[in-house]
């Protein structure tokens, strides 16, 4: 009881110095040596509490520096202007709209499978037992890092003899196929969540410890209010913001 | 190095069971000891498996029911209707809705203070150095239970002499008092983001280990672009849901 009391006290006060700021992101917390000394504490004690910062995603170790304040500048994204009608040639996806206004470089690895789909993708399709959607699965990179997954369902019976089935980019955008399919999407319903990673989203995308993600699922429905896509991107939340505009009609 | 490997083992099996639906929520675990047996293994490596899923969020520990799976049945938001026009006694606020369209009884704690608003909220209300702010801190229940936090700062020299400063409820709703003082909010700007929480978050909201928080700030600006309010949310991520529903023009 007397070790969870001193651990959490040193915990405290390195958090306090992190969110006033005075430690900022990217600076190196005080080495161990010098917190033992400084608190009067064991190494134990003072492993305990970087641990709880650890998993808090306030700091994380490096092999080099040492334990350091986390950047939290986040990617801004803007979901609705997929929607927008846009300039030709430039990028069509809230992420890579988004990298690109930053003067990165955006990246992903695309595959393709025709699979039966999880059921709540089924149910957000409205499809029958049985029904085959192909998924396209993106992991995207920002300069060469992995930065968040896009895992897009389409019904296989819209999509089947089209190049959304091709494991290649679409460059006009896999919406713009859709619309020449006969099935523009006109409405879209955006649900927002957070949660803690699975492990494979972990190692897919390299997350450090206490890091949780949102899970952005959007549907759209064509013309006819038919669902013709379900995209589940998984954002890692210390690398994402999501903004919406809107104005009062 | 054996031993991480054998209680990552039963971690997956466990995982695996609560993802496929084998184990719904509400369900309870088998106790340590069956796991030890089923599994081989040493009490220990029971609990490691089980503090794993424990910090995923995905399982709770009970004192009297053991370990149970945790409902991820979360509260659906619609942060656009406040913005419709809405009918007479309706509740003018997004939680307040979703409360009421599931038939459980919204409630809420109201203080009020008038402060020097932090950086972020300084920044974003466009204030100087010394501007004061209104702010109105709510803690919001269901059914008796804390769900979140609702935190919304207004300029003092556009407030001061309104009810906004009494910590009562405003039962047509602080927009139109806003209003009402000539300051419409027609556009607002809408962030979410998320993180783990910090302990005093997860105090006042009574949160168990692995709950990641969304944060959901908005941003409302009059028809001279004045930002005349920033509303902070923390809505833990088991129990929300956040949907925006958008149209192409």
């Amino acid at each position: 009881m007397a070790r969870s009391t001193l651990y959490q006290q040193v915990a405290r006060e390195l958090r306090r110095a992190i969110y006033s700021g005075d430690l900022g992101p990217g600076d190196q917390l005080p080495t161990e040596a010098d917190l033992m000394q400084t608190h009067g504490v064991s190494r134990n004690t003072v492993r305990l509490a970087l641990g709880e910062l650890v998993n808090e995603g306030l700091v994380s170790r490096t092999p080099r520096r040492g334990t350091i304040v986390r950047d939290r500048r986040p990617l801004l994204m803007y979901p609705q202007r997929e929607l927008a009608p846009q300039p030709a040639h430039s990028p069509r996806e809230a992420f890579g709209y988004a990298v690109s206004q930053e003067g990165r470089k955006p990246s992903q690895v695309i595959e393709v499978a025709i699979v039966e789909p999880p059921e709540n993708i089924a149910t957000r399709l409205e499809l029958s037992d049985g029904d085959l959607t192909v998924v396209r699965r993106r992991l995207r990179f920002v300069d060469g890092q992995p930065y968040n997954t896009n895992d897009s369902y389409f019904p296989h019976a819209i999509v089947a003899d089209s190049e959304i089935v091709n494991p290649a980019d679409i460059v006009r955008g896999a919406n713009l196929v859709l619309e020449e399919l006969g099935h523009p999407q006109v409405r879209v319903v955006d649900d927002i969540s957070a949660r803690m990673p699975t492990p494979e989203e972990s190692r897919r995308l390299e997350l450090e410890p206490g890091t949780p993600v949102m899970e952005y699922v959007r549907v759209g429905y064509d013309d006819a209010d038919v669902p013709v896509r379900v995209a589940v991107s998984v954002l890692p939340a210390d690398k994402h913001l999501i903004r919406y505009e809107l104005e009062r009609h």
